[in-house]
């Protein structure tokens, strides 16, 4: 389980990152570097928040595991600001991304006691909202019309949509890997399969009915195609193989519609630039998730497949009827309601502190990373192997 | 293996289908939408044949498995018409395909008791065969010579190659998941090692000699490797490691044979456009592994290493001598030609359906995917998305 | 594992070698090629030399995985000579340096009792210094400026840098599966990761550094990511959590400014053309591992993660203190020292075997199985495949 998680966070992210053809290095290295520092970030902070005893920090495999969710969840946002910011800036967004993260995991549990396996609410909504947060207040007007370098080409959106389909590979393992019993995990693995498999052919079906004469777009399939993978994770232990079936086709036309015409939207009205539209690969489809998951629970019919993992998240007082359906509908709801809060506020302020002076790269030059990376090989090799000198032509 | 399998459905199968310089993306993308659309056709269609109680389709994990070498078959047989159908046919060629498979699947196992662990008459051939019927049927002349858009790059050949190692490594999980016993598995597993390995050897060794001057083909490199896969697979957990080594260097002789001499010669007489040349791979190595477990049984040397599975499969009748050695020989035999019969008639049947005025393209584009993929790209995302306008330049 | 090993194998290596844009199909297909050859040669020789009995070789999974390590020798040391050599020098290069490898191994294991998990000592420092041999010896003057052939791309570069995440992926794997306790096994995959994490991060923070204008090398990225791996291995399941972030930084730095300053050093000095540059990647971070190695050993902290280990290996001479730590770090060394002196020796015999005339291609033309695949290939396919007989345009 965690080589699949590290296969999707540095392949399958890494690749769908590199869609743009200046910035496919870019995207693919600056994941990695980002994704290494986040998981040993959150090492300290999940280690000092759970794990702090006695003056050590008690370490063993599973808080990896941990960290690499609070890992995704920073490459996930980090999506929302995309070629238009420095090193430095993404390694102190993502500074103060995870310690946001911790708490807010720590609080939608201890008092929502929400049930989210995949962690739709947790990681994806998150996400989403820090990233959009940080984006608003990052806004360039310069980048309201598409800069020169954003161009992709065939082959670097062919690479993006390997790493489409490395996540959809992996993207069972991670909504179960948090299973408590085996059945539920067996059941997360086929509802999440279920999910992204409805979703794709949603996908292809809904991107060729929207244009006029029926051709697929690439950005519909290289997003949308995951979109019921993101709904489904918050009741992948506990729906039906047909709810799943249904989750996935709703998530994937609201991340189409989203690409369509809502991006563009709120790119006029609240001047909002969502390079690579999270909104609607996370925000949207985590909307859908946790509506499913409050319809689920209200409608009762989490009893036929998941009463029993009901009773072990909520305990002896839900056997004493003192936490009902309902209690259980509210929790999803206000878990929502604080996350998606905090994960906007701990945006604006994130975006307020790399909007510093000292932080903004001096040089104004978007998609500067692009350079930084590909002139310096050509350059810097030059330097100190004498085999490959040759490449010291730009 | 749930992952094993998927990987090898859509990263490898895909991967080596986009050889295509043009049709990397279309290759890649339609194998994923036809992957998903016969994994759920086939569950639907498997649930009603053999999991159908009470008005209700008791799915499992393993069901799932199931489905997914029902749509290994589908992709493989694709490969035949690869880039001369539109969506709709190959939709419509996949539903016609599922069904037959389960019915010949259950057919060969119930009355003739098949040994065929990793389904090389089972899958390889009824796919083989299945997919140059729909080929023979939907003969295009126009395509006899080269189509200007048929072109590889050194790019494509290399993702098709990736592809190639991608089926490599992961065939062994293939070809031993359905084994029985820990034992078993472990022998497929290295059986199938060696075939392949064997398989890979004698391809650089023969493609190099048939070259005039020694160099290598990339066609060869990029199927032959494959081949002792496809031929162990009928006796990879009864084999013997030599028998194994022996079966792989055959198999992929006679792959590189059929692509250097045999399909030019079908393609003049008998009107048969194989676009990925899927007779060569699955075909060819398929008669090869179907006469190799005959052998097998008929020298006894089958009681050496699997008297035990042997037993298991043929049960009582076996231990009360009234099932022979002889009986089963001939049951593989019957096994393969019921299957031969019953994929090339489907696959008639299922072109002509194919050929009638409302699946046919108007434009008879071919290779129409192409565009109906890159091109609406550019256009499509323009539309929605202000930071890609850009793009509109097609 | 055996699965992970292969990918670490064909696609993380392969890729790694795919850096030269004219060499990319060459160097991915060579190695395919001679891992396969290794693979099977390794199982005769580790059969005759540790499983014959009674004029049959025994053979297990296990062995197999054996045989793989060796096959990652051997492809290691083949970066050295990487596209300078002809197909049957590559052949000849393998069948010399598996028989040594094999003997290496035994020899300090037995004699010295080698604590060493990871194959530090026994597979980088062996490949590096046999692959190094062999390019001394066959040093060619004409390259000492740059061919023109080495040119690298984009792609090509992404494609090296995707196979070094592949890489960094599944070493945890690698450096783990030889642990004989579960315990020792978590020990090692955590260490490990955290040894490559923190070599990463200080990749990109020393890369920057060291250019002038704070831009970042993409062959130092390519290769000083993984020099934590490289390091650790060593001591996997012995070292703390914190000796194994030290050990990853202090081993990409090395790598690093080996990079940067020595291999130009030694092309100057003892005219070494080292065209991957494994000295960096293998050769140096195996020199910091193993003095990690003595130093843990001999600061006592050994004891505290791995004690049980050390009784594990060392046996009833520990517990008598007839063994002391002393007499281990000793071993280490010594087993270094035999390592490096044979695999030297062994690097220039096989050289000056490689020099006979009948194995150097006459026409000397460098890079030159660049031709010998992709041209081939446009003028094989021609012959055999009417639907592609346009590629016969070079």
């Amino acid at each position: 389980m965690f080589k699949d998680v590290h296969l999707m966070l540095f392949v399958g992210l890494g690749l769908m990152l590199s869609f743009l053809k200046l910035y496919s290095f870019g995207g693919i290295a600056f994941n990695f570097l980002i994704g290494n520092f986040a998981i040993q970030w959150s090492l300290v902070v999940q280690g000092f928040f759970y794990h702090y005893k006695e003056g050590k920090i008690h370490l063993r495999l599973e808080n990896v595991l941990d960290a690499e969710f609070a890992a995704v969840t920073t490459l996930i946002s980090v999506g929302a600001i995309m070629g238009r910011a420095s090193h430095v800036q993404l390694l102190l967004f993502s500074a103060m991304e995870i310690p946001l993260f911790v708490v807010n995991d720590w609080l939608v549990n201890k008092y929502f006691h929400v049930i989210d396996i995949g962690g739709t609410i947790a990681i994806h909504i998150f996400s989403c909202y820090f990233g959009l947060g940080v984006a608003q207040i990052l806004y360039q007007p310069e980048l309201r019309n598409t800069h020169p370098k954003e161009a992709t080409t065939a082959k670097s959106d062919l690479l993006s949509f390997l790493g489409t389909i490395f996540l959809w590979i992996f993207w069972p393992s991670f909504n179960s890997v948090l299973a408590k019993t085996e059945d539920a995990q067996y059941r997360a693995i086929v509802n999440t399969f279920f999910a992204l498999s409805s979703g794709t052919i949603t996908t292809f079906a809904l991107s060729s009915l929207i244009d006029g004469k029926g051709r697929i777009s690439l950005v519909h399939l290289q997003n949308a195609s995951l979109a019921g993978g993101v709904a489904i994770g918050i009741t992948a232990d506990l729906i039906s193989p047909g709810g799943a079936f249904a989750v996935g086709c709703i998530a994937a036309m609201f991340c189409i519609l989203g690409y369509q015409y809502f991006s563009s939207f709120l790119a006029r009205k609240i001047k909002l630039q969502d390079q690579c539209g999270i909104h609607n690969l996370h925000g949207l489809p985590g909307i859908v998730g946790t509506l499913s998951s409050i319809v689920i629970i209200l409608s009762g019919s989490i009893d036929t497949y998941g009463s029993s993992l009901l009773l072990e998240v909520l305990g002896n007082q839900f056997l004493e009827n003192t936490w009902t359906a309902t209690d259980q509908a509210l929790g999803q709801a206000a878990a929502f309601g604080v996350t998606f809060g905090m994960s906007l506020l701990g945006g604006y302020i994130t975006g307020l502190l790399l909007r510093l002076p000292c932080f903004v790269h001096p040089s104004k030059d978007y998609f500067l990373m692009i350079d930084s990376i590909s002139k310096c090989q050509k350059i810097t090799t030059a330097n100190h192997f004498p085999m490959r000198s040759f490449m010291n032509t730009c």
